[in-house]
C-alpha cells in the first residue's frame, strides 16, 4: 500500500511516530529574515533580494527528539523502501517533504562511505584524518544528494523543465535526476574550462546543452533572466532545496562518527552551496541535541578561484569580493560566488575559515 | 577489541553461531577436478595446466542454513564495523576469509543499487527491467568487489608487489587496493585503445605503469611470465580470489530481490571473470536454498570482440575460438579471455546464451 493511501501518515511506510510530521516549511531570507510560504522562480527575497533558505518549524514538534531520531535513521538502514536506501531520505525529518512518497525522485544517492586516511594523516601530522567520497553518489558527485530533493519539489510544483548552468558536476546530476523524474532539462555552459567527461554525462541523459561564449558567472546571470521568463525550474544551488538535501552530507558524516563531532571538517567552495549545506545541518543538529558541540567548519579555494577567501580577509565577509577566476579546478572555477553570505555565515557560526 | 584477539572467534564481532566457521578452503580445477590447498603463482592445476576455483566445503556445516544466512547478512546492515560495511565482506560466509580480520583491505565496496529502469522497460517490451550501477563502487567499477578478497590474501600471502594486466578498470581498483594495503602495484598497458581517465585514476594511486607495443592478450601472456620469475602476485581475473568477491554482485543481487531470482541476468564479457563469478554464486545459492530455481546467465560482446559467442556457436563451448579484438568498448576489448571455460560451464548451466 503505498504511503500516500493511508490518511495522516503521509510519508512513512514504518508508521512511526515521526512519520505523522506535516510536510509543511517555510522560506526566510538569509538578510532581513522575513518568513514566506513561496520563494517564487528566483529564490530570492520579496523584501530585500537576498537568497532564502528552507526553515521547517516542524522539528521542534514533541515527538522529535535526538535518540528517538538517531534510532529510526539506523533502523531505515535495514529496509528495502526506496526511500529508505537513500542516503538523503533516510534523514527525512530534517527535510522538507513532498506531499506524498511517490513524487520522491531518487536514484539511490548518499550513502557515502567515510575513510580513515592514515597515510595523509602521518604526512600532514595530524592525528585522526578521514575523507568522505562524495564520488561514490550515482552520478559520481555530491550533487546529486541536494539534486533528489530539488528535482522532487520541481516535478511536484508541475514544471516540466529544469535547467542549470554548470562546469559539470551539477549538469550531469540535474540531466540524471530529470530523466529519472520524466522531465526535460537545459544545461548552460561557460565557454572552454569544463570538465569535458561530465558534460557528455549530461548529454547521454538527454540535457539539451547550449555552450555561451561567457564564464560560469555569465551562464548564472542568463539563467537567472531566463527562468523569470519561462516555466522554467532553476537547479543551481541558490535553489534552498539542493542545500537541503547538501544537509545530509554532515547528518550521515556525523552518524558514521557515532555523533562525536569531529574538531574540523574541511570542504572545497566554488559556487559555496555544499559549504552552505554543510554549515545549516551542523547548526540544526546542535539545536536538536544530536550533537553536542560544533564542529569548525572551514572552505578551501584554488589562489585563482578565491573569492570567499578575499571576502573574509578584505571585507569582514561583509560584502562580496569578486574573482576573475582561474584554475584548473573547473568545479571550483567560480569568480561570484552565489551562496557567499550563507557560507560566510556559518564560518563566522563555527569558527572556521 | 579486535576480533582476532577472541580466540576461536577469528572474523566476526556479532559472536554469531556463524562465525565460528574456520576460514579453511581448497582450490578446485575445473577441468579435471583435482582437489589443491595451493594455488601457486599462476593459478593453474599443476595436473592439467586448467584454470582454479575456490571451493569451501564449510558451507555444509550444519549452522549454515539460508534463513540464518539471510538473517544475518540483513542485520550487518546496521553495524558499522568496517567488514560490515562492505558490501562484499558483509557476505562472508561465502568467501574464503583471511587469518584476521584485520587482513582486510576494504573501501567499502559493493553495495550498489539495483534501478526499475521503466523507459528502457517500455521501449524493449520487457515488462520489468533492472539495473545494477557498479559504477557506484569506489575506484567506479565493479572490479573492486573482487580487488578487496584478492588484495586481502595477496598481502596475507606476504606479498609487497602486485600486478595486472589492464585496459582500465583493473588497474584503477588494483592501484586503490595496493595503496589501501601499503603495497606496492605494477600495471601493463596494452598500445592504445585503453581508457584514459581509468589509467590517470591508476598513476594517481602510485602504480607503476608500463606501456607495451602489444594488445591485452599479449599483456596477459607477459605477465604469466614474470609472476613465475619474480615475488609479483597476479591480480588480473584469472586470480580465483577476484571471482569469489565478484560472487558477491550476485548475492545482493538476489538480496534486493528478495531473493526471488530474476529470469534472465545479462552481463557483458571480456575477460569472462565477471560471468564466471556470478554464474558460481548462482549455483552455490542454489545449493544452500538461497534461491529456489537458476536464472538464466546471459552474456553480451562487441561484434568485434565476441570470442566466447563464437567459441559456443563455431565449437559448442568445447574449445576457445580467439579473436583480433576490435571495439571502441576497450573494457571488453579481449580476444582471448582467460575464463572462457568457466563462461561457458556457467552458460551452459544457467540455460543462457
Amino acid at each position: 500500500m503505498p504511503p500516500s493511501a493511508t490518511p495522516g501518515r503521509k510519508f512513512d511506510k514504518q508508521g512511526s511516530p515521526l512519520s505523522r510530521r506535516k510536510a509543511t516549511f517555510l522560506f526566510r531570507c538569509i538578510g532581513c529574515g522575513v518568513l514566506t510560504p513561496d520563494a517564487a522562480q528566483h529564490f530570492r527575497c520579496s523584501q530585500c533580494g537576498n537568497l532564502l533558505e528552507v526553515t521547517d518549524p516542524s522539528w521542534k514538534s514533541p515527538g522529535l527528539n535526538a535518540d528517538a531520531l538517531k534510532s529510526i535513521w539506523l533502523e531505515r538502514r535495514c529496509s528495502n523502501s526506496p526511500l529508505d536506501l537513500s542516503g538523503v531520505w533516510r534523514f527525512r525529518e530534517l527535510l522538507p517533504t513532498p506531499e506524498s512518497a511517490e513524487q520522491v525522485i531518487s536514484l539511490r544517492e548518499g550513502n557515502t562511505p567515510l575513510y580513515e586516511l592514515p597515510q595523509a594523516s602521518r604526512r600532514t601530522g595530524v592525528s585522526r584524518l578521514y575523507g568522505k567520497h562524495q564520488g561514490m553518489n550515482p552520478t559520481g558527485s555530491f550533487k546529486d544528494a541536494g539534486m533528489t530533493v530539488a528535482a522532487t519539489f520541481a516535478r511536484e510544483a508541475g514544471y516540466r523543465w529544469v535547467a542549470c548552468a554548470s562546469t559539470g558536476n551539477t549538469s550531469a546530476s540535474m540531466a540524471a535526476y530529470a530523466a529519472r523524474g520524466g522531465m526535460c532539462s537545459l544545461v548552460l555552459v561557460p565557454d572552454g574550462k569544463i570538465s569535458w567527461s561530465k558534460l557528455s554525462q549530461a548529454l547521454d541523459y538527454g540535457a539539451l546543452t547550449c555552450q555561451l561564449r561567457t564564464d560560469f558567472d555569465g551562464c548564472l546571470r542568463l539563467l537567472q533572466e531566463l527562468v523569470q521568463r519561462a516555466p522554467v525550474y532553476q537547479l543551481n544551488s541558490i535553489n534552498p532545496f539542493r542545500l537541503e538535501g547538501q544537509k545530509t552530507l554532515a547528518i550521515e558524516l556525523l552518524e558514521q562518527l557515532n555523533w562525536r563531532a569531529p574538531d574540523h571538517i574541511i570542504v572545497p567552495g566554488g559556487n559555496l552551496g555544499n559549504s552552505s549545506a554543510i554549515g545549516k545541518a551542523l547548526l540544526e543538529m546542535l539545536e536538536l541535541g544530536l550533537i553536542s558541540r560544533l564542529p569548525k567548519l572551514s572552505v578551501i579555494q584554488a589562489e585563482g578561484a578565491n573569492a570567499l577567501v578575499r571576502t573574509l580577509r578584505e571585507a569582514g565577509g561583509k560584502q562580496l569580493v569578486s574573482v576573475q577566476p582561474e584554475t584548473r579546478a573547473t568545479a571550483i572555477r567560480i569568480g561570484n560566488p552565489a551562496s557567499w553570505e550563507k557560507a560566510v555565515k556559518v564560518i563566522q557560526a563555527t569558527g572556521g575559515a
